[in-house]
């Protein structure tokens, strides 16, 4: 029997490899339901490729023009929009199955809904768990849905925790590329521009997440996730710099054993996981994974000093509340005002702290809590650049 | 309750550190039978601590002995000698777990009574599965009992594989240090001495087996071992060169993914893991293993020309029958007129070799096959020593 899945995000990055591992196992899998954002092009191609019975959109003149597009081949898809289209996409009947890819905080209320709907996730979205996580994870358990962790990382965690006595875990180790300024000197940093920052040294990822990449930002909302994600404390959390991210990610375990994860860096081996979990799939079409022409793996711990934001996402975890939402937010801006050339690459860590320091901190009540710190920060933010001088940046 | 244990081996490295191991989990653990062979010293001391209720030591003298030795303090322990003796000790009645770490073919007999007097067992005896490795997991099927491997390479497989649908395993990759010669020129092998074979360069261990991992017939060995106790083709097993053994072995599944286990090198973690499976015991006496003072962790592959003992052992895998049982028994003489100057490091290949070309190789019916082929093949390669040459050796 197929499982039926839905995706949200379907034009994205993991939204096509996630079609493409479901054209690869079609017995496998089928495609109920797709929310997409502005991209309808690539949108129609996919609806004419998987027959989904639900789409969704960003907005109702989108819908109008993806109706357009398709033409006949419209032929018993609904195309919704919005929100709430989203939201139906992600509570579409007979889904068992909900891949949370939307980017950033758009994914909130729909992978809400879909657990409260009772539907497994399969989480790529960094944000949903980073500003909701103690909110997904309880409702998570009133529903007994399953996470199912898509970024590498976690993924590989998941991977090294299966079948193990959770009790067992002594503390989980996230590995870090280091990014591209890993062995720059402290002193350079106030130099960086933003051609420098987007020469990610592995993957090939979006603007955002390279920056974060470089700020080590990217790390330390990975180690926010983690705590949600494997229910454990941010002590049990830690961090090495892995320059050539063939560990995946690692666990130790009470007796001192150390299990870890290494593999090819291609998405489509924690996004088939996810999605056929707890069946594990045949990826004969990707290249294994050879040590030896690795040339060595190497180790080296993360400096906070030079990169703070690694050490603020500690600090909100440890917090709690809403301080990872006005993190994440205030990060968000910062990475946007610096890929503008409206900040520096030093601002981003200064500016998040600085909106921290300012944060009246609370209990997180429901979504909306997060969202009003959300909106918030990201203001706090945006006045701290407004209010600095213009930047010159080759 | 405490799991009741039987010890083939107290007195060996396995062996004390099986106890070490017991005397810090005396709420999990009671050993309630222990073999030894000349060592009667460290046993009487050993039953003093550990109150056994049966003893067995390598002859009727021994035995004698011991009981001299323990005078008054023999109070309520039976004392037996020779193979009987450790038979009984190794089916000796409301024990679960047998540890196998009787050194050689002396750990045959044994380790087969207690497989079919239904006991678990802890293998760490090497030549019990590569002399009968099909006779043993036939034996275990049919008694239904556990093998949990003791070597830390076998043990890190079971670990790495723990939890897991065995379906999933595509290939062992075992680890191997890579012994002193790794990077030594192959004009120069016919020069080495035994001072240089005996330089382990990460674990310090017995002469002999010091020496299989200056050959890599450790490694074939432990290729041998690794396709019985997991149930896989000789194909599926892979040796790569790891000189730092930090990661003790991996397995690779289907999708790409590898799993690997990493420790620091104490036989305490296999050990505690073999005797406390399915649980896992906290070892927090030992240090935790530190990846960033690793430095690098390498990966080459392995050199069949100058290391044909692991061509050798694939060779005598694929053959089946008796060939693994005449290569072990080979390598074992030579080892030996290796260490006594009567052979030179390059004859142990050689003549392992040529013994297994002049084997008239056949099915395995019973142990008495295979200790026949053993006798067989140590009388063909000390023939092949005694027609050479004598050696001066610095």
């Amino acid at each position: 029997m197929t499982k039926p899945i839905a995706l949200l995000g379907s034009t994205g990055s993991v939204g096509v490899t996630t079609l493409d591992v479901v054209s690869r196992f079609t017995d496998r899998f089928e495609v109920l339901a797709m929310a997409a954002g502005r991209n309808i092009t690539m949108l129609a191609d996919q609806i004419r490729r998987f027959r989904p019975r639900l789409v969704s959109v960003a907005t109702a003149e989108l819908a109008d023009d993806l109706a357009a597009l398709l033409g006949k081949d419209r032929d018993g898809v609904t195309i919704l929009h919005g929100s709430e289209g989203a939201i139906a996409v992600a509570t579409c009947p007979d889904v068992s199955l909900v891949v949370s890819a939307l980017v950033g905080a758009l994914g909130l209320s729909p992978t809400l809904a879909a657990i409260r709907a009772g539907k497994d996730i399969a989480f790529a979205n960094k944000e949903v768990l980073v500003i909701a996580g103690e909110l997904m994870i309880r409702a998570a358990r009133e529903s007994g849905v399953r996470l199912l962790p898509v970024d590498s990382e976690h993924n590989a965690v998941f991977q090294c925790l299966e079948g193990r006595d959770r009790a067992t875990l002594k503390r989980i180790i996230l590995t870090a590329s280091g990014g591209p300024f890993r062995s720059l000197d402290a002193a350079r940093f106030d130099t960086i521009t933003v051609a420098q920052a987007l020469r990610h040294p592995t993957w090939n990822m979006g603007n955002k997440i390279t920056i974060d990449s470089a700020t080590l930002m990217n790390k330390g909302l990975e180690v926010i996730e983690a705590r949600w994600l494997f229910d454990v404390t941010p002590d049990q959390i830690d961090v090495v710099i892995h320059p050539q991210s063939v560990i995946h990610s690692m666990v130790e375990l009470v007796d001192g054993s150390i299990i870890a994860e290494l593999a090819v860096p291609d998405m489509a081996i924690p996004i088939a996981y996810a999605l056929a979990f707890p069946d594990r799939l045949p990826l004969d079409h990707l290249k294994p994974l050879s040590l030896i022409e690795c040339g060595g793996l190497t180790f080296e711990p993360p400096d906070l000093d030079r990169f703070p934001c690694l050490r603020l996402a500690y600090g909100a975890l440890r917090e709690g509340g809403t301080m990872a939402a006005v993190l994440n937010a205030a990060n968000e801006e910062m990475v946007a005002a610096f890929l503008d050339r409206r900040a520096e690459f030093v601002d981003i860590a200064r500016n998040v702290e600085a909106v921290m320091n300012r944060h009246d901190n609370g209990p997180v009540g429901n979504l909306e809590d997060l969202l009003t710190a959300d909106e918030w920060a990201r203001a706090a933010a945006r006045e701290l650049v407004g209010s600095a001088p213009a930047i010159a940046q080759t």
